[in-house]
């Protein structure tokens, strides 16, 4: 996308210390990025897909003075650094500065959080793509969206210690996107159907990305692998051809869901409640707790998350819940 | 494709032991059935495509006798049984009269091999599905090619101890085929990019089905099988985008070939070759020991199967080379 605000880096001139015109009053943007559900039931670590809410925030703000600082996060309880080395969402802007040969410009940024932190949504990669749709942005678009994704991985490796792209590559590029390779980095956007929604359900337990995927063996049988990327094909085959049954069958995972899921209470139950109320298919978001159901309209999720959030409700278990459309563009500014 | 000269099954009166009006000489038809590549590098026991040569033909008549017979097979060096009940061909053809209770129709078959067998094209489905393709002709069409995939199976079964679809599905419904799953039996017709075209080389060694799946590990690493569903998935996207390079990246299997490739001589010479000579991608075909690349016209293919049966000649091995192009449409009466 083109911004018709400032054609090129080029027209930055801030030798003199100070942001001068075009970009007087330009200087300063605020980005939305959207929360993503990775792998899709059967995609583990290779697809995911982008949804217009929840999402995370960030205020940027160029300044006189070099370098990246984090002014301030909301919406975090404090738990995320505000030093700038540790936080992903300046250490990947430090990336992107030193990649486009910018480490004059300062940045200032505020991030404000508004999804919850470790619940399996993509959390780290919304903020982090938040934060590099915006300095692109501010640069002048140098970079396309696709090569804005090797950046956000910088961002995941130091928010859960593994650069994983099934969550910033849908972040970044909107709808369903495949990861086919990782060397090289090789990233796929699927079709997003048409009317689609997502029905997400977060019980608020603590199930830490890193455990989570500790938790997985390390082998498995072929005869499961070749179960999964049957059903792997059979998504992607019915994002093609706009098959909401074929998307349903192959919403399957023999592999990581029939250990991760003990992690999360009344799993069972939420399937069961999403499929009686018409879901498409279900499954666990990324490595949890959050579960997700796709469905074929708005009214058909609100009646899934209620009916889980009630079942949770009955096992003393806190939870959140979003119902909303497929995001078919990605982060956009607010 | 509904049959015109027959409309219905119905339209059979054999009770009074002949063949009678409206299929006088009807009752005779002769159909080729296509050589297929199965798992099409990446797609282990779920991928498969046919091609327009080889391919096998059976010649079939109703008869007044019931009971199905092999009356004569030309093409297969005495190798295949004349035992109607050893045989795939008339082991299936049996299968499917039973299933339409029409235990009553007598069945004369001739089986003419015009491919090699044991090759890793296909030799048995080719020639179960020209069987199962004749006879639901004769009978009036009373099943799609979908729902004759089953009865394929149960040939395989008896030709290679495994009831195996990724060969007898494209074989049956032409193009490029997902078998996304076994139980339930789930094939979907993929697109058949326009244009395209395979080149096959038989290196004639023996390489058994059975030693070439015995050889394979059961369990494999959930890194590798990542790499493979994620290339899967990119194969898939590729066909339905008509992306020839990312059919081409997406064409490396990591788990299987790396072991059956061994059993082929000259396997990685032939792959130079062909992606030296313009390929979009290669690999091995099935089980092996056949080859086969993939490409965007046919002299290159005719270029590749040269340059690769030079190499096999001084390595002192006899090879046959095939160029096609992919069949998008199954089996034909001839």
């Amino acid at each position: 996308m083109p911004n018709n605000n400032l054609s090129s880096a080029e027209t930055l001139d801030i030798t003199d210390g100070k942001a001068k015109a075009p970009f007087e009053g330009l200087g300063m943007i605020r980005v939305f990025a959207p929360a993503t559900v990775a792998n899709v039931v059967c995609g583990f670590d290779v697809l995911g897909f982008a949804v217009n809410e929840p999402g995370d925030e960030v205020e940027m703000r160029l300044t006189d003075t070099p370098g990246v600082i984090i002014k301030r996060i909301t919406g975090d309880d404090g738990k995320l650094p505000l030093d700038a080395a540790k936080n992903t969402v300046s250490a990947s802007v430090q990336h992107y500065l030193q990649h486009i040969n910018r480490l004059d410009v300062g940045v200032e940024i505020e991030l404000h959080k508004k999804m919850p932190i470790g619940s399996g949504l993509g959390s780290s990669s919304a903020s982090t793509v938040a934060g590099l749709f915006a300095i692109n942005k501010l640069m002048g678009d140098l970079l396309t969206a696709k090569e804005l994704v090797p950046f956000a991985m910088k961002g995941e490796e130091l928010a859960c210690g593994y650069g994983h792209a099934d969550n910033v590559a849908p972040a970044i590029m909107g709808g369903f996107v495949l990861v086919r390779s990782y060397e090289p980095l090789d990233v796929i956007s699927l079709p997003t159907p048409a009317g689609m929604f997502a029905a997400i359900v977060y019980p608020q337990v603590d199930v830490p990305t890193k455990d989570a995927r500790q938790m997985i063996r390390s082998k498995v049988f072929l005869k499961d692998a070749v179960t999964q990327w049957g059903n792997v094909a059979g998504l992607v085959s019915g994002l093609f051809m706009n098959d909401f049954d074929l998307i349903g069958r192959s919403m399957k995972d023999v592999l990581v869901e029939p250990t991760r899921s003990i992690l999360i209470p009344g799993f069972e139950e939420m399937r069961n409640l999403a499929m009686e109320n018409g879901a498409i298919g279900f499954g666990i978001s990324g490595s949890g707790p959050s579960v997700f159901a796709l469905t074929k309209d708005e009214e058909t999720a609100k009646k899934i998350t209620k009916a889980q959030q009630q079942h949770l409700h009955k096992l003393n278990i806190n939870s959140k819940a979003f119902v909303s459309s497929v995001n078919a563009e990605g982060p956009r500014v607010m």
